[in-house]
């Protein structure tokens, strides 16, 4: 009876681990692949983490990826449009700055859906390709963008006030996406923006 | 007695389940953060995958970042060199093909050693930059990569034939680690490449 009282303990301890890192996600179901924009806005709400690219100062232009958190709302309420808490002691910030072209890369293999390879078709993965722009200090979009980012990443309220972050937005113009065989799946901006769960 | 046997038969599901997408690298503890070559050596040898950022044709020399699966080496035997198994059918070689300007970005995060948010400094995330090249058909280099990428990624010996995939590896020039408070840590190729594990 022990032994049973303390694998029920140690199996609830491990559930607990396991979604110690996704308690600040709503946990949506993975939408039919058919529907190009529910498929891409479902990878912007379900991700905590991607790789936001900028054309590098320091390389002569060349491009240059970056692990950044990001949110695009409160849980189960994302907007599509993906914000981050970038400052300028980072070489991505600074890139930005001087040439705002940049694009923001997620995988669906950390949700924990994927069934296949990384690289196959059907473990989605999504391209948002735009500008990357610091939202004016005060202003309502950034207080919202704030509250969605602090909210998916509560560390971020005790970031070092001296190293100056600042809200930034990807402002889309296009979107890739693969989420099954057959090459990059067609939406609009438009159609992406206006999708709702 | 029968719950026992159970919860003991779903532990050890539980366990497989956890381990099946990981089972193609052979897990290393992570270094000390002090040993820069070994903490971006690691972060290679470690993941499957990550992002490789081109400059985009398409989108008039904007940063595209794409998800991509990628082997340093047999498992335990990596030599710190990214080799990626790709398309034209995908951007990101058109683009690799015209300007070979590249980088490739990973993160600890799918590695599951990070105790804090994937932007937290001490959940580790490297960018090496340099070139991303075709290696020559038939040449030795070609030949270890194959084998490096097909055990790590056994279903890239399916993908199909007619969509002309090639071996291309990035020619680093650039190590930009963050692996622990206190911004990048500095490590030069040469040492990267010499270190051994």
């Amino acid at each position: 009876m022990e032994l049973q009282v303390r694998l029920i303990q140690f199996l609830f301890l491990l559930t607990i681990l396991q979604h110690s890192s996704s308690a600040r996600i709503l946990r949506i179901d993975k939408p039919d692949w058919h529907d190009v924009a529910a498929s891409a806005r479902w990878l912007v709400s379900q991700n905590i983490w991607g790789v936001l690219s900028t054309l590098s100062i320091e390389h002569q232009g060349a491009p240059f990826g970056n692990v950044v958190s990001f949110s695009d709302g409160l849980p189960g309420e994302g907007k599509g449009i993906p914000y981050f808490y970038l400052t300028t002691l980072d070489p991505t910030t600074r890139n930005a700055l001087k040439d705002s072209r940049a694009s923001f890369t997620m995988s669906e293999s950390p949700i924990g859906t994927c069934k296949m390879d990384p690289m196959d078709p059907t473990c989605s993965k999504l391209t948002l390709t735009g500008k990357l722009l610091p939202l004016d200090e005060g202003s309502e979009e950034e207080k919202v963008a704030k509250k969605a980012l602090f909210t998916k990443h509560p560390e971020m309220m005790d970031w070092p006030k001296e190293h100056d972050f600042r809200v930034f937005k990807l402002e889309i113009v296009n979107i890739f996406l693969i989420n099954w065989y057959g090459g990059a799946k067609s939406t609009t901006v438009d159609e992406y923006l206006r999708y709702k769960s």
